[in-house]
Formats: structure tokens, C-alpha cells, sequence
């Protein structure tokens, strides 16, 4: 016997103190990229602490190099109640262009939306509001049946957006503290507002920061135009050649270990009917970048890619000036698949510049995180059991779907701790994540939390 | 009979007193490309209208739609004493980037250097300092002979930094006020600390501004990598192509007008004995760039170019964020020679550009300023003067030189006010212009300003 019915409309009832909840993390700058965030980064800690404290949990924050890990545990029912290991992150990405917000970024702000209200603000969804729907599914579950039907560890990172630096070390100086059946994970998005979905297929990452320098100094481009070599061309160039014509990319050896998908994975995706114009006309576009001849959600899901993700260098302030810069910079992230191995990319990427460097340019390619990519089990019984559960709360089945972005801590699981990770989120595509505005719809947050509520009670059955 | 030997010894024994002036003008941060620092603009306008109304000029601060011009005359002795427009600009280039600078920018600052004292500041040469040179000579003039033995016109202007927009309406609108045999411009080197020029030959100028568009809003690199057009990869794949390998621009119909430069005037330039190496050995290069197969001197005075100036877009922070921007933006310039047309380039440069646009992408190509190159016939009488004048000064002939700038107005003088203008100036190759630490030797402005006193009196004496 379970108590869900009345979790679930516990969990109902308490809508009004869950959004007060929510909007008190938000209201937290814990922009982990920023320095002078720091000490916000720890607050939005503290606020878990005594969040978790309240649900029952031994909670603390435990300092790492860079921004504190929050570790909470409950014993659950006791018994052989499974250990179940729920993972987020409380920082969010730098707000910046701000003038872009149609309402300040720390302040919550609820507007209407197709799918009912949405709630405005840096993290709505990434990842504050996907950790609430964990966090209000424990809340309900204390409140009702005095604990979850589970034993639950609860690791809520923040660093994520910058790579978790901090996170490997720490999964293994506390592996036995943390090693669980399975690790939860909700920071990836439903299908659509109706159709909830797994992730089953993340891609990796390479990101790194290219500096070129020339000169000893800023020039003038009359006096030294045509003898200096100039450092923003060259960096054009070099950006410029990483794809051939058709969207290929051209780092040496960028495409070891990316495998073609199964005609059965194919036909899985095609039956989505994933509406590729409409993605793409949310944002403003019309046609498909990237390789060429290749399905949409195949170059999504498993095929690698290149994006420049900033470029800076010269004079870039109101009107003109005549200089040729000494430095010239860039970001990129490559997405990996398959077997590629993040640290071949980045050996690939530092020979590729270096292979395009004139006398007298110097380049340092820095890489800020790398995260191998990675395919979750679809036949677990974590993942039937999660099926189940969405197909009650949403009288539909899951799509089991792939994930363009990286969630690095999942690799990390699988080769610290030996453990798999289901990923259950609730995000929708047009949430713009990382982009002013983020928003997380409401209906998705109490879908999310019912979900959760219904998990815990279908894996605490099992136990 | 003239005063010259008078008006050289007073100028020797003021020359603290022309020190305080120059720091006080050096004080003011009259950056035209800035917003933020008109009313100092106006302040730098207001200080040389004090200035001339003590050189005995009827001087006044002149409206624009921009920055103001100040213009002043002094009757000189009257008769057939000739007319001459003595040109100048009062704005400065923007001091960023302020890190790299050892002392304030705007708080003169003075430094041994292998040429004697030197004056570390924004504008000490360029060309607060060069204006400072004819200001002490007509100083002298009208200390020891109660005026200058010519009939004068000042113009100074405070937009040359930024293309000088307003200065075209201005000689229009004051033609007969403006206009006189001869402009006078020291914005110009010398050719080394010890050997004084003139230069005959400018290049013009193109200055544009792209501005890449693409989706509505800034994408997750993960969620939509793959699929959305990434601006800055696009913008890098234009800028490369502005040159091909041999660094020949491809913008169309660039070279239309570029002449070689004939046997003789190459076998001059020979003659000067040019170090490119230590040329560029002083910014830390050692491999000319540009097109391939031409002489230093043929590249930096009679070949174009096309720049890159700035670029941004992006994430541009501290660490990582896995963005696609939906924006991208570049400055460029293009020096132009021979027959040149800056429109006709102007026009090429948006023709490449929307050449290379994929659907979902617009490109706006702003022109922030032109100038057409110009050489100044080399066999003029005041040109004679100068070689005369400074040979008496330097104790060497100078050298007739070409200029890798722009000096838009020496065109604008000539189509509107139909005037040629004499290009003595004394600045030297490390004097760092537009660069942090922008010096000017003490030499050279003592040098400067004794020259000017001479060229008075020999143009006087012609009269």
C-alpha cells in the first residue's frame, strides 16, 4: 500500500507555498561564472540546506576549490528500501545582455503563456525549477507518509554551468557517501507541453578559449596597414576554416568514433515527428544549419558539432577607431557522440590552430571543461519505471529522446561511482534556457513534481 | 629683415611655459568617440579660443552638428603677406584599453626615453602635441614681433577621430572664411628622430561596421547546435574571405584605380634605407604581412588594405557559456590609393557581404567614414619652403615621404575649398598613436615648434 493518492493531493493543495518556495530560490544571483557571484553561489547553498533540513534530511554544505556541493541524506523507511541518489544544481548562467529582459532576471515575474502561466527568471528552469520539482515531491511525501519510501542522498551542485571543475574530485573523495542504485537527474526538457519524455542519449562536450597574440602593442592600422600582421583576420581565418562547405568539421580527427545511428533508432525518431521548421521558426530561422543530408534530430541527438560561443578583440566601443588589436579571442564548444573522446578533441583543436599560425602569432588554447558523451540503458527497470509513472500523470507514454546539450555529471556517475542515471525532465524547448527571458512554465513544475511524487512511490514499491 | 633669430630665443627660453600649456591641454579628455566626454570636448575648444585670443586672434568656438570647431584670425601685417590656414584637431582617440597604460592617460606624464624626455599621454602627439608646435611658434611671433609676419587662419577641429562627419558641411558653409593659399597641417612624422619630412602622398579610407542577425534571440549551443546558423561563424567565414592567400583583397573591383608606383618614384623610397625589421622588431614582429612580393615602403604608402579594427558577439565573460549568439559585429577598414573610390569600395564591401549571406541571416554594412587618397604635388613652392626651413633646423634635407594614414580633410581641402596643403609634422614611428602610452619626445616638439617659427619666416619673406 502507498499513500500516493493522497501525496499527489497533498502536493495539490500546496501549490500556493511551493511557487513561494521557488521564487525565494530565484530571487538568489548564483551565477557561478562571475566572481563577484560567489558568495550568492553559497546562499543559494544555504537555502538548500535548511530546505532539505526542513524535509528530514542530514544536510551541509561542503566546500570544494570552487563553489560548495550541498549534501543532504535521508534514511528512508529503512528495510531494503533502494538508495536513490537525486543530482541538480543550484547555479544558473550570467543573466547578461541584460538590457534584453522584459523583467528583471532575479525577480520572479509570472505572465500568461499557451500553456497557462510561466514564471520569468534566470534558473525558471535551469536548474532551480527542475531541482523544486524533486524537492516538492520530498516535501509531500514527509508531510504525509513522514519520509519517502526510499532512501534518498541528495547532491545539488554549483557548478554546473561552468563545467562542474570541482564536482569529479568530489564525487571521488565521497564515493561511498554517494554511490546509490541510480542517480536521478531532472535538467532536460519534455518532448512537448503534452509528451514527457526520458533522455536516453546526451552528447558531450569540448569547450575551450582560443587567444591569438601578434604585436607587443595595439597598432595604428594607417601607420602599420600592410606590415603588421593583424590578429582579428588571422582568428577569422582560423574560426572560418573549422567547417568545409557542407558543414563538416575539420579538426583532425573530429570524427573518430562517431557512429551512424540504427535504422531502428532512426525509425524511433522519425515517428516523433519532430517539426524541425517549428523549432526553428520559435527563434527567427527557417533553414537548417549544420551537415548537410542528414535528419534533424539525427544532427541534434548524434551527430557532433562546432559553434563559435563568443568572439572578442579590437575596438569594439561606440563609433570607429583605426587600431590593429594584439590580442584576438574566441570561445568554442564542440558536441560530441558516439565514442569520441573529449581529450582527442581538444588535442585536435590545439593542433589545428597551431597548424595555422604564422610567425610571429602566438595562440594558448584553453579547455574549460570536457565531458565525454554518453547513452543511458532504455531497457533499465529504472527507466520502465519511470515510463509508468509519466504515463499516469501525463495519459501518454514517454518519448525516449536524445539530448543536444551535456550533462557532464552523468559520465561522471557511470565512471566514478559505477552508477547509471535516469534523466526525467520537465524543461519545454521554448524555455529559453541560457537567453534572456528563461522561463519554466507552471503546468510543467506541478507535472514535474507529480511525477517525482509518483516515482518515489513506484520505486519504493519495488523495494 | 625678419626677427627669426629673436622669435628662436625666446622660443628656447619659454619653453617651461609651453610645457604648462601642453600639460593643461593634454588634461582634458577630449575623446570624440565617446559620448561621455563632449562637454570635455567643448572644454578643449574653449581652452584653444583662451589660447589664440592671447596670440592676438579673433578666435571663437563654431558650432557643428557634431563636436565644435574652433577657428580664429589674426590679420597678420597686412599687405601682400600671404594667407595661411593652419589646420589642427583637438579630439583624441579613446584611451581604452586603460589597463595597459603605466601612467593615467589624461594626466601627463614625463619619461626618460633614448631621444631625451618624452611626454607619456592620450593626445601628446596626436594631435594635441603637433597643434602645440604652431601655437608656440605664433607664440614667439607675436611676443618678439607683435604678430606673425602672415596672414593667419586657425581651424581646429574635434571629430578628426572619428571621420570628421562634420567638418565637410563646415567648409562649405565658411568657404571664404576658410580659404588661403596654403593649408598648414602637422599631424604627420618626421622620417627619424633626426632627419625631418614632408609628406606628399595619403592613403584614404573606408571605415564599415557589419552587423550580423540571425535567430531572434541567443540559443543553448547544445539545444540547438546542429540545427540553428551560428552568426559568428558565419561573420568569421566573410572576414576570411576579405583576403586570399597571397593577402590580395577580394572585395570586387577592389583594386579599379590602384596604380604602381613608377621606377622613379621607388628608386626615392630606396634611397631612404627603410628598416622593416626593426620597424616591426619594435611591436614584436618579425615577418611582414600584407601582399606578398612588394617592397615595405610600396605596402605601407601606395598599396590598400582591408582590416579587421574590432569584433564581438558572443559570450565574451570570464569562463564558459555554451551559447550560439544571435548576433555578430565587426569593424573594418580598407586604406585606399591611386584613383581609389571610397564609394565604389564602400559599395563592393556590401555587395561581398550579401554575397555570403545564407537565408535566416541579415547583414547591415554601415559606412562610419570615407577619404579618398591624395599625393601632394612634391614640386610646390611651400613645399620648398618646408625643405628649406627644415634643413635649416634639423641640419638635414627631409625626407618626402608617403603616409600609411588617412587625412581625410587634405582631401577635403582640396574639393572644397580647392587648396593643397603642406603635411610637416614631427611625430615619430614609436610614438605609440591610438595605443596606450601615446608619447611625444620633447625633442620633436621643440624641433616642431622651431621649425614652425622658421616656415613662418620664410613664407613671410616670400610675401
Amino acid at each position: 500500500m502507498t499513500a500516493i493518492d493522497d501525496v499527489l493531493r497533498h502536493l495539490d493543495e500546496q501549490e500556493p507555498a511551493t511557487r513561494a518556495r521557488y521564487f525565494d530560490f530565484l530571487r538568489i544571483p548564483s551565477v557561478s561564472a562571475q566572481p563577484r557571484h560567489a558568495a550568492d553561489c553559497r546562499l543559494a547553498a544555504d537555502w538548500l540546506v535548511r530546505e532539505l533540513t526542513e524535509l528530514g534530511f542530514q544536510a551541509s554544505v561542503r566546500d570544494t576549490a570552487g563553489h560548495p556541493v550541498v549534501v543532504a541524506h535521508h534514511p528512508g523507511p529503512g528495510g531494503d528500501a533502494p538508495h536513490l541518489l537525486y543530482y541538480g544544481h543550484y547555479d544558473v548562467q550570467p543573466a547578461e545582455p541584460l538590457e534584453l529582459w522584459t523583467s528583471p532576471p532575479f525577480e520572479p515575474t509570472v505572465v500568461p503563456g499557451p500553456n497557462g502561466e510561466r514564471v520569468v527568471a534566470r534558473g525558471a528552469v535551469d536548474d532551480k525549477g527542475q531541482v523544486m520539482t524533486w524537492l516538492a515531491a520530498l516535501r509531500a511525501w514527509q508531510a504525509v507518509a513522514g519520509g519517502p519510501p526510499a532512501r534518498i542522498t541528495a547532491l545539488i551542485e554549483g557548478e554546473e554551468e561552468v563545467g562542474s571543475p570541482s564536482l569529479d574530485a568530489f564525487l571521488q573523495a565521497n564515493a561511498e557517501e554517494l554511490r546509490a542504485a541510480i542517480a536521478i537527474v531532472s535538467d532536460t526538457n519534455q518532448w512537448d507541453p503534452q509528451t514527457p519524455a526520458v533522455s536516453t542519449r546526451l552528447r558531450g562536450m569540448v569547450y575551450a578559449q582560443i587567444d591569438l597574440r601578434a604585436a607587443s602593442r595595439d597598432l595604428h592600422s594607417g601607420m602599420y596597414g600592410g606590415a603588421a600582421r593583424n590578429p582579428l583576420n588571422l582568428l577569422s581565418r582560423i574560426l572560418a576554416d573549422l567547417h568545409d562547405d557542407d558543414g563538416r568539421v575539420q579538426i583532425p580527427g573530429f570524427y573518430d568514433g562517431v557512429t551512424l545511428v540504427s535504422n531502428a533508432q532512426a525509425a524511433q525518431w522519425d515517428a516523433l515527428r519532430f517539426d524541425e521548421a517549428a523549432f526553428l521558426g520559435d527563434v527567427g530561422l527557417s533553414v537548417p544549419a549544420g551537415e548537410r543530408g542528414l535528419g534533424a534530430l539525427e544532427r541534434l541527438w548524434a551527430r557532433p558539432t562546432c559553434d563559435v560561443n563568443g568572439i572578442w578583440g579590437g575596438y569594439t566601443g561606440e563609433g570607429s577607431k583605426t587600431v590593429i588589436a594584439a590580442e584576438a579571442h574566441a570561445k568554442l564548444s564542440c558536441r560530441l557522440v558516439g565514442q569520441q573522446d573529449p581529450q582527442a578533441v581538444a588535442e585536435g583543436l590545439r593542433r589545428f590552430v597551431a597548424e595555422r599560425l604564422p610567425k610571429d602569432v602566438t595562440a594558448e588554447v584553453q579547455i574549460f571543461s570536457t565531458a565525454s558523451p554518453i547513452e543511458v540503458s532504455s531497457d533499465s527497470p529504472y527507466v520502465a519505471a519511470a515510463t509508468t509513472v509519466l504515463s499516469e500523470e501525463f495519459g501518454r507514454a514517454p518519448a525516449l529522446i536524445g539530448c543536444g546539450g551535456s550533462i557532464p555529471v552523468v559520465e561522471s556517475f557511470r565512471r566514478i561511482l559505477g552508477m547509471d542515471a535516469l534523466l526525467m525532465g520537465f524543461g519545454l524547448n521554448d524555455d529559453q534556457v541560457h537567453s534572456p527571458n528563461e522561463k519554466f512554465d507552471w503546468n510543467c513544475l506541478v507535472h514535474g513534481a507529480r511525477s517525482h511524487a509518483r516515482l518515489l512511490g513506484a520505486l519504493g514499491r519495488v523495494s
